[in-house]
């Protein structure tokens, strides 16, 4: 039997292709001792993989060696007394559909708790980065007003969410007329705008913003950024979670500057960093779970079907082809 | 006896012309009941009035009224019990020769702890700034590295001395070879940098941070910052004071988009609002005043002299003609 291993083939240059990757074919490996045999379930995609395959973020991804992810796998055989046969565990594990670990870094997730895909999603680095990145950032205030860029997103959408329950007015931007409608019926934003079909974004934030823009909560940087960013109240608190729209930009974008901003309004522009709240992914995963049995928090998912479509899945990401967490079901 | 106040007669547009204000004439004014009259002794002048005259920064200056700044006067007559014909004072007044004041907002000032015109300076706002945005923002550690741009100005030449006794690598950056050496032989910065003689900007900055950049201490904004920011390490921290090189902008500049820097490296960048250290003034003080007279903290002034050179002088601070802090000696 064969087993399906996905390599980076060459460091993507401007939008991803699927001619960066490589998709190969090598023995099944067997767990020695101590060891477990993993076969995957859902494997994560998600946009700050792009900056590991440039080599603009730490630890880059080797050449001609697999793209490692956030997996869900079953333990199809197990050398290692911490975990049996039958067990779902998560970690951040190789593109392959079967491989070998010590269970370092491997955790169990309880499969009748929440589906298996939730913990890549809402229960995993998703749901806690919008967690964290709100809270502890954009330090929500009731009657404050949010507005969160590619909102329909997986991170975005579960942003939104925790600022209703925190009593903010939540304005969502997004790139289509379906995800605009769905932030509105689906979840609960006071207003939405699609940035491809209005004339004048800034214009556009501004009437839907009457109060002015308190907190930011940025995932895609650029113009949509610059437009947000001129609306902001003073004292404004800006959670930098992502800039999907530079991922691919060979050279740096340009953007009026923001500094003058800074100082005029004293603002606060953070970058997000998930690792920073670790001690607290306990409380994180406990709330969002006490939310999403309370039917205060919805997901969307979109799951894409097959090892082989990794590649395009993830390409996938940069053209707004998903609605919420983006996943491959192996 | 007449008595001189200076107008703003209109809002500048870029740079700020000497016409922009109206030097007039009226009859000296009468303590009432309650009131003092004060004599104006040093004025000073500061970057950030320039907002006050355009209107972008609240409360702006009306059209046909005083500017107004902080001033060191001296008590001429005094028909309120808490000051007394002699005393000096410090407030933030009008730009007038004489005025009266029922006292709200005027503090005394100790002529014999420190000379008068530091109570404008080290000892005043300048210091103040100095110190918290230096430690609240920057959160300097021993051994990181500092940056300083406008180094040689009031705010930036004490940020750089508190960066060395906090344990930092100081760099400092500065617009003429005299005021590159003073960083060095009269603050005590270890490497300064003349922008204006540096062929690359951001190749010098790094080649005086061999460690990279943790912290910067941003007095001036533009092509300088984003220098400096492109050499930021992770987890850096920016401390926006000032934006000097903008605030005669017409229109808003152009500036490589900060955002995916601050997703990549973790940034912070926050603005600074003295107002928000208000509780903590005395301890800033005491503790400035300590270093002062420990002789680990030295300062500069450009004094020019003459009521009636308000205007010229407000508008040196431009075009770089102070070394530390500006002022105007009545």
């Amino acid at each position: 039997m064969k087993n399906k291993t996905i390599k980076l083939k060459s460091r993507p240059v401007g939008m991803p292709l699927i001619s960066d990757f490589i998709t190969v074919e090598e023995s099944l490996p067997e767990a020695g001792s101590g060891e477990i045999l993993l076969k995957a379930i859902y494997i994560s995609v998600d946009p700050y993989l792009r900056g590991k395959m440039s080599g603009t973020k730490d630890p880059r991804f080797e050449l001609d060696k697999p793209i490692a992810s956030k997996l869900i796998a079953e333990v199809v055989e197990s050398k290692n007394e911490k975990f049996k046969k039958g067990d779902y565990v998560s970690g951040y594990l190789d593109w392959k559909e079967y491989q070998v670990s010590d269970g370092a870094g491997i955790q169990q997730v309880d499969a009748k708790a929440a589906s298996l895909s939730a913990y890549l999603g809402v229960l995993g680095v998703t749901g806690l980065s919008a967690y964290f990145a709100l809270l502890e950032i954009g330090k929500p205030k009731p009657g404050e007003t949010l507005v969160v860029s590619g909102a329909a997103g997986a991170v975005g959408s579960i942003a939104g969410q925790i600022g209703k329950i925190m009593g903010c007015r939540v304005v969502g931007i997004a790139g289509t007329d379906e995800k605009k409608e769905l932030l509105i019926t689906k979840f609960g934003f006071d207003a939405a705008i699609n940035y491809r079909t209005t004339l004048d974004i800034e214009v556009a934030i501004a009437a839907s913003c009457p109060n002015g823009v308190d907190i930011y909560f940025d995932n895609v940087g650029g113009e949509i950024s610059d437009a947000v960013i001129s609306n902001m109240n003073k004292y404004g608190r800006i959670a930098v979670c992502g800039s999907i729209s530079n991922y691919n930009d060979t050279e740096q974008a340009l953007s009026p500057s923001l500094l003058p901003l800074v100082v005029y309004k004293f603002l606060t522009i953070q970058g997000f960093l998930i690792a920073d709240f670790a001690e607290k992914f306990p409380e994180g995963i406990a709330q969002l779970s006490t939310w999403l049995n309370e039917g205060k928090l919805t997901y969307s998912e979109t799951i894409i079907d097959g090892f082989t479509n990794l590649p395009k899945a993830f390409i996938g990401l940069f053209e707004g082809r998903n609605e919420g967490k983006m996943l491959v079901k192996i």
